[in-house]
């Protein structure tokens, strides 16, 4: 019993998975349900049984899946940091390991793509963009309480413009250049980092 | 025989203008030659006398409409520039102004959407970031010997973070909060700029 009813929630873990690296790397319009179901060694019935088509799939993804990863790897650890030398270190860290394809990647190209052609879309990743931008936002919040991030630092100003920063670095990363973009990127982000600090 | 010889021009520029609106406006993936074609008023056979497929009209797009596009929104009134007042409201003006289909928005979504999948797209995308970049660092360097950029200032470094983050911010346009984020883009850019003042 306990098995037959955790099937199909492997089964949807699944769908979401193999559809986010599909959006992540080919973009949602250029995603087939086809190839997802192929890669994902199902059939068709499989997914429609979770998803009722592929747009369902992807407010599901960018709800589910990319709020998590934003909560995960960007929200939770900055509850962490107590210095604004840690913060430098945890932004040098998630910029390096930035890639091409990765759900990041894929959260922007869905905002480019259809932040301004599907507003129930657009709703679900402003949701997304904002659990960041209120992370960042706390944690601005917390350091000039505690007195390591200048009082004249507005963190409502800050956190649109840090994660509009991190979105073009991620784009950054689809180009040739983006060896170079991350390097450089790693020394001006920290430049601007700076800038934040109580003196 | 002048007006003969013209003709063409004009369609061709036809072509690409009403293909760019489209890329802007929906992505690459989900523009179809037909929808393009019908909006100019012309035939697929006309197109095709222009362009081989798509593909070719994306390239000439980026190569020729978006790297002009950016040479004249930015590069060249950058050249103009000779104080950091008059860069910061010049951003302003260009920040103030970006809608979430314009060519810039259309710039970025090609770039999030080809960039890691179609090699020779990437190099023509490339070289539009690269004419852009460099107009920046230009104006750094000018403005570095002219004395009203900070010497400490690495051009090289800032060039990159410029553009990711103008980037960033065409991504936030296509977005529910574009309102308040250009509004506090706007104040966050300013205090960005100010780093790079000569003291």
């Amino acid at each position: 019993m306990e098995k037959r009813k955790r099937q199909p929630v492997v089964t949807r873990r699944r769908i979401l998975e193999v559809a986010g690296e599909e959006f992540s790397k080919s973009g949602y319009a250029a995603s087939g349900l086809g190839g997802i179901v192929e890669t994902a060694g199902l059939t068709k019935g499989a997914l429609f049984h979770h998803f009722a088509d592929k747009r369902s799939l992807g407010l599901a993804w960018v709800n589910e899946v990319v709020a998590d990863g934003i909560r995960g790897r960007w929200v939770e650890p900055m509850a962490e940091l107590g210095s604004l030398d840690g913060l430098k270190a945890f932004c040098r860290v998630r910029l390096t390991e930035m890639t091409a394809n990765d759900e990041l990647a894929g959260l922007v190209l869905m905002a480019a793509e259809m932040g301004s052609v599907d507003a129930v879309m657009a709703a679900g990743l402003e949701e997304v963009f904002e659990i960041w931008r209120g992370g960042f936002a706390e944690l601005l919040e917390r350091g000039k309480l505690a007195g390591w991030i200048h009082r004249s630092i507005q963190p409502a100003v800050e956190a649109p413009f840090f994660v509009s920063m991190i979105c073009g670095f991620s784009v950054g990363m689809r180009l040739p250049s983006a060896d170079a973009t991350r390097r450089m990127g790693l020394m001006a982000l920290d430049g601007y980092l700076e800038t934040l600090r109580a003196v």
